[in-house]
């Protein structure tokens, strides 16, 4: 492309990601920052949401420090679901104190979450948008309305069994496919990952029913898991998501939806609200 | 579960296929099923369709049969995406004939086209449902309106440069994530997996820009790919969808939607289009 070709094409996504001020771009809290290091050296990096299940987001902190994800594995791969890790087995308990039933954090009241809307139909709630660096949803707008996160690509959730069951956190998966809304409400979610996810997503997918691996060997070893305040501070990595609520957000959001250029013939006017969370990048530390 | 429990029990997904009648399902056309084979012995079945990119389809079974994609290459695993194959190498032509440009098969006329509606709110158009076994949208209802297949998880489309080319169907891409639902009405959609997916989507993520290998070395190789028409009837697969339009697939889709068993507590009340397509069986030949 010549550069007066180059002059008048339209800003792309990764211009307006670029161009985004300091102030726009939001950093994870050290608390809130899970580091799920795999056997291969690999690390999947996850931003924990207290603003949706802090109880259980409180649960998983300290299972992660009393070392109960440490050797663990990734046991379960269901193309176009889940991958699903921690100890996989139901004759280990969690540590003291850390195994009890937790509320059922599958929703919150609306009031005191900021959504900023995402201004599309979505096919599951009356309204949806991004809060923090999160898909969110709610049924309303009113005072009583409630709001819960919406099970999109890397988002992660708590496995639990049948009803009223609703897991301890002890284990965890994440969605890798079409995303499941259908589950939405019916889950506590608790994060999502920001960075390394493919190191997951390509994982061989099980043979047994479910996506679970069929022999213990098949699984990933969990090396270790860990909350990245607890690392010295110089090892620590460090996530910025941009906020959602930012100018820039707002223009990276319409371009998503309504791409008109060189390779677009013909924009969309509308995007998915998994196919639009806020854009992510690693800091410095 | 004892049997007075199981009696009550809601009937599963799985329940509703297993009952549904021989009539309520149809077989691929075995000119319509291209079967890519890959070096370590394992094979992906795709639907092509016809229906929506007639000329595209046509082209697409003149390179199988030239043998075009033999000995080519999966050169592309862009995770929550595409994986992409083909000969991958812009240096080489593709057979006589078969490269010329191709008419922009993004669209079609809806008239002519059965499509069973999904009758929840979609996100990117005013109609969407199923046709055959793929899933379609329309832009209206009247006799102008225009009709495509929708970018959802599985769905083969046609690689191409940017606009006004088309692409000649030498180069291949499915979608394996969060479906690009925008991309919708840009690109020439040809066909649907069916099977062995896995074998694509579990592949290692190519870490150069959009997801392509760095190193040739990275690519799997494709051996050969066949329509199974050309094989001896003996070695021929067989694939059959549960029919859109039966009462089977109307009670699943309702189900889909509605979940409300032992580990759903909440219904969701509708379903995404990408996540409740016509389900597929292997049959034999």
């Amino acid at each position: 492309m010549d550069k007066a070709a180059a002059a008048k094409a339209p800003l792309s996504s990764a211009d307006i990601i670029a161009a985004a001020a300091p102030g726009e771009w939001q950093r994870v809290d050290a608390q809130d920052l899970m580091l799920v290091d795999l056997s291969d050296g690999s690390r999947v990096a996850i931003a924990l949401a207290p603003a949706f299940a802090p109880v259980h987001v409180a649960n998983i902190r300290a299972l992660v420090r009393a070392h109960w994800f440490d050797a663990g594995t990734i046991y379960r791969v269901q193309d176009n679901y889940v991958v699903q890790w921690g100890q996989g087995d139901d004759d280990k308990a969690p540590p003291q104190g850390l195994g009890k039933a937790l509320p059922a954090e599958y929703e919150r009241p609306a009031a005191g979450l900021p959504i900023t809307p995402l201004p599309y139909r979505d096919t599951f709630a009356p309204r949806v948008g991004y809060s923090g660096a999160f898909p969110a949803a709610a049924d309303g707008a009113g005072k009583d309305a409630r709001s819960w996160m919406a099970h999109c690509y890397g988002i992660v959730g708590v496995a639990r069994g049948l009803t009223p069951d609703t897991g301890s956190g002890g284990e965890l998966y994440a969605v890798m496919g079409q995303s499941p809304r259908q589950l939405d409400r019916n889950i506590a979610l608790v994060g999502r990952v920001l960075d390394g996810f493919e190191h997951m997503t390509a994982l061989p997918r099980g043979t047994g029913a479910l996506g679970f691996y069929e022999k213990p060997e098949q699984r990933t070893v969990v090396k270790r898991v860990q909350i990245a305040a607890d690392l010295p501070a110089e090892a620590r990595p460090a996530y910025e998501w941009l906020r959602p609520d930012s100018a820039s957000f707002a223009k990276w959001l319409h371009l998503r939806a309504n791409r008109q250029d060189t390779f677009y013939a013909r924009p969309a006017g509308a995007i998915d609200l998994c196919n639009a969370m806020p854009p992510v990048r690693r800091v410095k530390s």
